[in-house]
């Protein structure tokens, strides 16, 4: 195992430091892994996290127009509800909290947890369960389907929101209709290796990718020989488009994240066919993101993620935010 | 070799057009690998390029603000002469050209051929080389010091200052400058694999990295076991302040550069062992970069390229840029 780390008990701790070091409007809550922009507005305050290993997310999006606070638990381990309470607390600022929550076991659990704790302390909590990937409906670690890099559209769509004053309830509700119209899928092609077990996440032979895959080396619908990525990309829309993730005619914003080890390069060859193939469907494509914005330490592959755009989400898709990973 | 590709002999051109399809400001010069702002504004023109498998550089950094066009070689190769002369063809509106090349014997070569040819057509060129890895003086493809991810710090200052209306030699002196202030030094885990080649452009042990290596896979300047790596930060900042990049009292801009397979969170552990390395030689960090800005393909290691600012360079540096990689 080649990190580049100095104590694996201290990665996530480090990471942290070195996060906000980077990015001076961002800071740690003293003796917590929960990361908040310093300004913090008069509005409702958008939470989310979960386990790290999947930088950018989710520190790298505080920033104002998206999320107020990102709670970071252990390498591929859901924050414990102290710590999700410690963030809720940090920028609860009279107008409520939403918590953004990838649809894991753990996570649902400890979020919830602390939202029953903030209620108690008299802070109104609202929630939402990202669950776009389409990959398996119920895996490791997941009832249902899980949560993967859609997530991110739900951050900057409800973040814009909550940043132009709606409500909580408002805020609710625009996070959930994004969610609702989010459909994801990812492959991989080599796994990673959590700092602390030192060993790959799984095996993959020499010629032979993974579809579906979780971000956390869960297993997805099927191993397969490797193909020409326009093959590739036509077996995850396919999927996804069982799911009607927009019609003829509709407008989409698309993402296409890199899970670590896969060059910007290949994203852009991927995009080439994913651009192609929408067309062909009738879809158009109203933005584009290519990069990484949720990781899997350094996993080889790729997902793809589809937000159906209305007139009432373009302008929160497009809203300004100097959260350093958007 | 598992590569998210269609073709070998296409990879250039496909992973091409999809930047362009997420990016549509930008644009391919027909029947070229040059990209150029479809918006051209009627200043001088910044021209850079190389071979590709450095993404996003170079085409990642055209935009407002930035280069007007960047030319791709294919794949660790520099770009032909009649390319580089389709760029600046592209690009000039009367104000004349400057070529920012990194310091390859290849892409020199070829871009002062293109020069002339320019200027044989009555077209203003002026050039900088940029030098800023410190690891070794002569390499593989180099004679002297070789360009590595220091050249964005060239992109971002003269970009702004030619977008702000600063004359060729203006935009020149200020890039010189930009290259006299920069000095950069990388690291690596292990190598990449050419897509043409498909092998691995070098080997290392289970426990070893390589101080120095260029981004090419070129050799740097020893091997040694791998060590925690702000062990690993001090090796590299050591030798970059043997060229003294910054006195005590001086500002910085800091770049830590992914090679590609490291994780962003292992970037951030490095960039805390930055911070904390400069903030004991005194020198300050005016702002931090942290990320894939000048990629090896799926190499994994990274590089720390330090910036010394004054005021002249501080508010370019800042300047807004639409450039999708900045």
């Amino acid at each position: 195992m080649k990190k580049l780390m100095n104590n694996v008990n201290a990665y996530v701790d480090e990471l942290l430091d070195g996060l906000v070091a980077a990015h001076p409007h961002l800071e740690r809550v003293p003796g917590t892994q929960v990361v908040v922009r310093k300004q913090l507005a008069d509005k409702v305050a958008l939470v989310s996290g979960g386990g790290s290993g999947h930088e950018p997310a989710h520190a790298g999006f505080v920033g104002t127009g998206m999320l107020d606070a990102a709670v970071a638990g252990e390498v591929f381990t859901s924050p414990t509800p102290d710590q999700v309470l410690s963030a809720i607390r940090a920028v609860h600022r009279g107008k409520g909290v939403l918590l953004v929550i990838k649809n894991y076991t753990g996570d649902v659990l400890n979020f919830e947890m602390a939202a029953e704790l903030a209620e108690a302390e008299g802070i109104p909590v609202a929630k939402v369960i990202v669950n776009d990937d389409v990959a398996v409906d119920g895996s490791t670690y997941t009832v249902g389907r899980r949560g993967i890099a859609g997530t991110v559209f739900v951050h900057k769509v409800a973040g814009a929101a909550a940043e132009a004053g709606a409500s909580l309830d408002e805020v609710q509700r625009i996070a959930q209709k994004v969610i609702d119209n989010t459909h994801s899928m990812g492959m991989a092609l080599a796994p990673c290796t959590v700092p602390a077990s030192g060993r790959p996440s799984f095996e993959l032979g020499e010629d032979e990718m993974e579809i579906g895959m979780g971000i956390h080396g869960e297993p997805g619908t099927h191993r397969a020989p490797l193909a020409p990525v326009s093959d590739v990309v036509n077996t995850l829309l396919e999927r996804i488009f069982a799911h009607t993730p927009a019609k003829p005619g509709d407008e989409v914003a698309v993402l296409v994240n890199g899970l670590g080890a896969t060059p910007l390069s290949e994203l852009y060859i991927a995009n080439r066919a994913i651009s192609e193939q929408l067309a062909a469907r009738g879809v158009r494509v109203y933005r584009t993101l290519v990069g990484e914005y949720m990781t899997s330490l350094e996993m080889a592959g790729f997902s793809i993620s589809l937000l159906r755009l209305d007139d009432e989400l373009i302008p929160w898709l497009d809203a300004p935010t100097d959260a350093p990973a958007w």
